[in-house]
Parts: C-alpha cells; structure tokens; sequence
C-alpha cells in the first residue's frame, strides 16, 4: 500500500510502505474511510518541529475494522470504529482519572494519512458507532477523533459553564470548534478571536456571539472592553505561540481559566507574572477517548455537524496538496479519502 | 508611635513615625492586638526583592477597632477584627468571584509591625469576632490574616477533597498550614516535604500521614514511589522558588493540580514541559478575605490551632530579632505583641 511520509519541510510524499499488520494481541487493524491533516502536522511540515528522518504521518482516523487481535474484545471486524490520536489503555490510574492521553501505555499515533491502519491497544482506544455510518457523516465523525475532541477539551479544561463568557483563541480547525464546543456547554458569549472573513464566518455559525479582530495588547484591550473590564470566564487558547498563550493569560479575570490545547512552541512563563494574574492554567493533549462516546453520540443524532470545518476534500494520493493548502491558508482544513 | 522599617538588607529598625490617622471615610484605624513577621518578609530583608527606599513592614494583623471613617458601617470601636494583607472594597466582579486580592481598589498592607495600623476600605476587608477573644486565641485569630489564609487557599486552588492524595511542598508557616488546610478539607493522605525535625513533628501534628525528607528529583521519585507511580491529586507549593515548583509540578498526577502560594522568584515555566504534564495550575495572593469567616469561626470554636506555628514570641519593639531568628531558621514564624 502507500502512505504519507514527510521527509523533511514542505516535502510529503505517498509512496510504497509495507501494510500494517497485527503485532501484538492487542491490535486491530483497520481500513481507513477518512483522514485530515491536522494543524499540528504543519509544525514539522514548516520545519519549525525538527524530526530525525522521514516521519510517517497521520493521527486522525474512523473506518472499518478489518482484523483484531486475539485479546481484543470490544471491537470485532465489520464495525465502524473512531480512535483518540494517542493509544491508551483505558483501564490505568491516569485513564480511569479520564487522562487517557496521559495513558501509561500511551503512543502517539503517527501513520493515519494511509488506507490501513494499525491500532495498538484497540479496546482501549477505539469507540465503534451504532452501526456502519452513511456518508455525509463521515467527515464529522472522523473530527471526534481529535479536532472536535481538542476543542472540547479546551473548553473542558477552561471550565466552561452555562452563561460563561468564553474568548477563543486561534480560528484553525481546533479554535472553530472550540467555539462549537462551548456553545454546546451553554455559554453564554463566546468571542473569537479572528481575522478571516471565512473563518468568522463559520465561528459565527458554530456559536460565537463577538468577534475581536485584534491580536496581541490590542486584542485584551478589546476584551476588556468588551466585558465591562472584568476578563473573561473562560478562555481557549487553541495556538501554541507566546503570543496567543500571553493574549489567552492576559484576557482572563481573576480566578477565570485558561484551556491551552495548542502545542506549545516557544512558550516561557514568568512565574511571578502568572501568579499575580490569578489565572487558572490547564491544559495538555486532548485526552479524547474519555470525550467519544458523547461526541460521536451528538454527531450521530446530528445534533452538530463539525465537519464543516473541512473546506476541502481531496483523494488520499494528493495528500500533499492538502498539507500546501492549509500551509498557505488556502484551506482551513483538508479532508482525505482513500 | 514607634514602628518597623526596614533600611536594607538585614536592616530592621523600630523607629518612630506619625501616628495613622482616618484618611478617606472607608478607612478604619486599629489598635493592633498581635502582628507577626511573614515568610515573605525574609524576600527583602535578604536582599533577594528589591525596594526603593526605607519600607515600613508589616501585613498581617488583628487588634480592637478604635475609630472609623464615616462611610465604614460593618464595623465600630471597640470591636475585635482581622483583615487580610490585601484590602478590598468586597463589592467588585473580582470581589464578587471570590478573588478578593485581585480587587479593583486592592492596596497591599506594608504597615502592620506597629502599634496602631490604618486599614483603608474597612468594610470590605475586616472581619469582627463574635465577642473580643481571649488571650490565647489571639496567635490563632491573627493567622487567618495571611498565614492560614495562604495555606487555605493553596488547597483550594489545588483542588483538594476528601479522600485526596495531597503534598505539600515547603515546611514553612504557609506550608504546615496548608497541611492542616488539606487536614480540614478531609485529605485521605498528606505528605509533607521537610528536612526539619520540629517542623516535621508539627506537620505530623497538623495532620501529616508522611514525611519526605528528599527534595528535587530524588523528592518527586519518593512520592512517586509513595502514590504507586501515579503521583498526588493535588500539590500545595508554598515556597516559591523555581526548584520547588518543578517539584510540585512533577509530583502531581496528569489531572492533579498544583496550588502555588509562594511568591514566584525566578520561576520560569517552560509550555511544553507543562503542557505533556497534563497539571492544573492555580495560585496567586490567597484571597483571604473569601475565607475569613470560615476560618474565624473554626479558631472560634477551636477546631483548630494554627497558632501553634508560632514557636517564638518577642514584644514588638525586638522585631528586628525576630526577623533574625526566622532568617536564620531558628523560629517557623516569630509573633510580636506590642
């Protein structure tokens, strides 16, 4: 079969790679419906991540499963199943305490940009849907497995509640549906931070109440105005930069939380300066095998409809065209179908 | 009157100064009953902060109302109160949101080594006793000031409930207070960070289950091995210093939270480290005021004894030993009585 592999900055190819097979008992392997590039796919595309040699990528992924190992138990061949980006065991202490991306036996999935995947730890990290899904739904189903669950664990991590005042950082993928996100946990403004028209745009159609084109000082200050001087209840910071983590700090009350899901790069902070903002700080690796069964629920009864992030669908083989598009914000983000 | 300035490193004198006097019509002016030197005095005073000119010193206090400005209604002569080190008119968004050291009209108190204090915003920041207190309850009363304040707050920020897996970093005044903090709020298990004999017999007495002597990574390895691999729930720092927040950050469980209490001096967070941690971090100055009555009434009713961090007692004119003995380690916390 062929798959992605990124051999060094702005260079992806699809070529020739052995077909995964089940190595330990544990295993499924599955036949892939759909995958995306991810945001974070573009810090090593970028070279801005360094990488030792040719990376196999991909981490989001649904499809059919194909064979399980002989441990395997919850999920069988014939099913449509849906998988967090990092493996994980779901039975450890960290897994039970809902940190499943923190799973002591914990790997990173890195080759879902193929036709063919192998899953390790299969009953502890795949979720299989009611039945076999029909098409349209495809895409936001295959979001639950980090887009949407990075987003709502922003917002879960910023303690979102009903009637909070939400600010969301970053209008990626994961920043719009940080805004769907919180919408759905009943905010009551959510306010996103972005300059894009198009990306404004479906903000504003997954919930978002304000927007604030203004970054940096600039952009607190517009927060600040915006909620009487108090900062926010909750912030989102879906970025990863200095900047956007400081902007996220900085347009939060006193006792407000920030929820970082950007992987952070380059970010320092002064403890002293922290300290005094009285900010809540939590965040890390979504960990989205505790949030699937309820996002894949409200997916299935088309309660929301997160794949809109996808502006655009492109076969497997043209994958590099994809990590172009979303390189040159062509694209916001790029569905691929084998 | 005579009160503490401090003129430089290790430069503590008891001089004269004018007499506080009603300024705005929200203030009130107190006879102090007991005042205490705090660990955060010893920043100073060992050059560490600096300081522009001759500081007068002092924060922590409790005494008899003796006048009040016309605007002060919840108070009057004759009345026994505490404050806490941060004023606050307990009325703002801030206020409202429990951050009461992050209110609006916030002033920091520098002036309570002294006989006499003016307290600005009385009403908001003073708490009256039911009745004036007996003697022996005043170290008690006065450690709800700051010192229990502080170490209350590092286990709320950190999340602490029963059953929990608590530690805390730091056997000063804060951290043996959070100890009984974490005690209160029904804490399954608490282990106390300490290479010092009397402070580890009063953790034990405050409500330790461990001690740890070992700090930095051989410390986080023995919680580690303590918790089963798995880490605290929840992590009291209250030092302050860039190694004793790693340690608490690195003892804590992915999802566990860390309460900082010590003044940040030198730490820097890197985001990534924090981010793969999966730890919630919250801190700041403790709002006191949030916790004042509650605090107050279980000193009222003996329920706990706080006081019993203070192992040496001098007339306030020997301030400048007292700050000695704490500098040099040979007093936890020193109280003065004018």
């Amino acid at each position: 079969m062929k798959g992605t592999v990124l051999y060094g900055p702005r260079d992806v190819r699809f070529e020739e790679r052995d077909e995964p097979k089940i190595i330990e008992p544990t295993d499924a392997i599955i036949r892939i419906s759909a995958t995306c590039v991810c945001g974070s796919d573009l810090w090593p595309y970028r070279g801005i991540s360094r990488f030792p040699e040719p990376s196999p990528m991909g981490h989001e992924y649904c499809g059919i499963v194909e064979e399980v190992g002989s441990a395997v138990t919850s999920v069988k061949p014939g099913q449509f199943v849906i998988g967090s980006f990092a493996t994980s065991d779901n039975t450890c202490p960290h897994c039970r305490a809902g940190y499943q991306s923190s799973c002591m036996h914990r790997e990173f999935m890195t080759r879902a940009q193929a036709p063919v995947l192998r899953v390790p730890l299969a009953d502890g990290t795949l979720v299989a849907t009611p039945n076999v899904p029909p098409d349209d739904m495809i895409p936001s189903l295959l979001t639950t497995s980090d887009v949407l669950g990075t987003g709502w664990f922003a917002a879960d991590a910023a303690n979102v509640k009903p009637g909070s005042t939400v600010v969301v950082v970053g209008d990626g993928a994961v920043g719009l549906l940080a805004v769907l996100s919180a919408k759905q946990m009943g905010a009551g403004r959510i306010i996103a931070m972005s300059r894009h028209d198009s990306r404004q745009k479906l903000a504003g159609e997954f919930g978002a109440t304000d927007i604030v084109a203004e970054r940096g000082d600039e952009g607190v200050a517009r927060i600040k105005e915006l909620t009487d001087g108090i900062g926010a209840d909750a912030v989102l910071e879906c970025v990863g930069t200095h900047d956007s983590m400081m902007q996220a700090i900085n347009s939060t009350r006193p006792g407000g939380s920030v929820g970082y899901v950007g992987v952070p790069h380059g970010v320092e902070l002064d403890g002293e300066g922290l300290f005094f903002t009285h900010v809540r700080l939590h965040g890390g690796p979504a960990p989205v095998r505790r949030f699937l069964p309820e996002l894949i629920d409200l997916v299935w009864n088309r309660k929301i409809n997160p794949g809109k992030v996808f502006d655009l669908t492109l076969p497997l083989d043209e994958v590099a065209e994809g990590y172009r598009a979303m390189d040159e914000r062509r694209a916001i983000k790029t569905l691929l179908r084998p």
